[in-house]
């Protein structure tokens, strides 16, 4: 089945102590649909301005991305700026440039509005319950965040999490969501926020989810060397969400490994700057790393 | 067959928000020894003052810990005083009152020297070294460290790592130690110092193993509530150890399950003040929760 991913698709300038790379393509939607698309067809929501590359609708088109949802608008595209660490765990945002962002309402189409799989990746929660509003009948319901938006959109975002049936985040946005410093009290509370699963990521120390089943413990893949860490959890929830869609029985039997298939996916979008390693795998290569993690975690 | 143990034999006074408690039974052989008691015969190698409570001896006692290597001498017990921070990871020294652990030396019976798993669990490396020297042919050495050798007794440390089986560090650690930010960098420069396996502790993420055959992520058991997590790492090497000593099989191949039995007794070590939660447990428990820690980590 296909999935929807809507997000912020962007163009990211990144510095990290060994290198600096302007304006490469990136964004949530961006890393989420690319990752999506190893699994099956993927349909992308967004919108760019008349300054994006052509060479990045080249690289959608490459991972046969469905864009007759991504608006080309008059005006900028969304440009992100950020500095990382020498330990590449801490990040500051140099300069945001919302440019044909700010004002992005984005209208689905019919071909989009009966997706079963939705993937509401990071932007603004007014606009992920925006789509949720149009969707028909979505068999499942996933959505990421930030916490620019535990900040400054808390209300909408409490709407949104309440009509999901997954909800993304990290271990330092879960804390300050529910001021609590335990997991499994945070992981409570935000159930009762309204989601059935919810994953709290953890970066290079893996994921945890919490469902039906119990708890999940999930590895992150180690590297060898980390290059580019941004858009590894957008990767992780699009390598998700693309593995749950095509893969045969229930999603509650197949939640564990769709995790670990989006752990896989983000380990290969650390390897390079924006989508650089992402865009030159394939599916064996992953499958290749997720038996290697099986390897790794077996006792 | 039996493991002897050589560490701190201490009085723990412990502070975290929640709660203080005094004149803790503490110190780095005390956890191990309890730990690798639920596996096996328990040889300690110590030494306490005067003032060391009887029901503490007893403690070990009740454990079956072989306490022929205890030397107990005129004067004060070696007493630390520590306070954790709200998270539980970060921790400060208030006081360190060395007393008979000053001039300990300690000196092996033919009893001990015929070993064959030997913990050199965390004191001067140069104590270490000395237990070392006095042992026969030992089957297994690992030892375990901390901060403050690297900093004021390297040239030690670095003789001793020579000499191990295995070399038991924290992530900070292998970082001071190696200077690099990337773990497999930090594991090869190990590796040359000699030891055959390394284990990296990262606390709550779990653990690492480099060794033979290749890496292994072992999980840490999750936790409703830390109450404490002074002597997890002790309480680590301990659990890793005893199980070693008394799994059929080649030490190669008991390897990780070891360490999913030391990540457990770490465990239980961390929902109570000093000891007394791992005193109140017992192998079943111990099975138990690491069939939990399986069920957690399958996918």
């Amino acid at each position: 089945m296909s999935v929807l991913i809507v997000g912020s698709t962007a163009l990211d300038s990144i510095k990290t102590p060994k290198a600096e790379n302007p304006r490469l393509l990136g964004g949530s939607a961006s890393h989420a649909a690319v990752a999506a698309s190893f699994f099956g067809p993927v349909k992308l929501i967004g919108v760019v301005g008349e300054d994006f590359p052509k060479r990045y609708i080249q690289i959608y088109k490459r991972h046969r991305i469905d864009l007759e949802g991504l608006q080309i608008l008059p005006g900028k595209t969304f440009h992100w700026s950020g500095e990382y660490e020498a330990n590449m765990n801490n990040r500051r945002t140099l300069l945001t440039e919302l440019g044909v962002f700010e004002t992005f309402t984005p209208t689905l189409l019919n071909s989009h509005q009966n997706a079963s799989f939705v993937l509401l990746a990071n932007i603004a929660p007014s606009l992920q319950i925006h789509v949720l509003d149009q969707m028909q009948r979505p068999k499942f319901v996933v959505a990421d965040t930030m916490d620019l938006w535990l900040n400054i959109a808390l209300p909408d975002l409490l709407k949104l999490v309440k009509r999901l049936d997954a909800f993304v985040l990290n271990d330092s946005e879960a804390h300050q969501l529910t001021k609590e410093g335990n997991v499994f009290s945070a992981l409570k509370k935000i159930h009762k926020l309204g989601p059935k699963y919810v994953i709290i990521k953890k970066g290079s120390h893996g994921s945890l989810l919490s469902g039906p089943q119990g708890i999940f413990i999930c590895p992150a893949f180690p590297l060898h060397k980390v290059v580019d860490p941004t858009g590894a959890g957008d990767s992780f929830v699009g390598g998700m969400i693309g593995y749950l869609a095509t893969a045969d029985g229930p999603i509650e039997r197949n939640m564990r490994r769709a995790m670990v298939y989006g752990s896989v996916v983000a380990s290969f979008c650390c390897e390079g700057f924006g989508l650089t390693s992402t865009t030159r795998i394939n599916r064996k290569q992953i499958d290749q790393r997720v038996r290697a993690l099986e390897r790794l975690t077996r006792f």
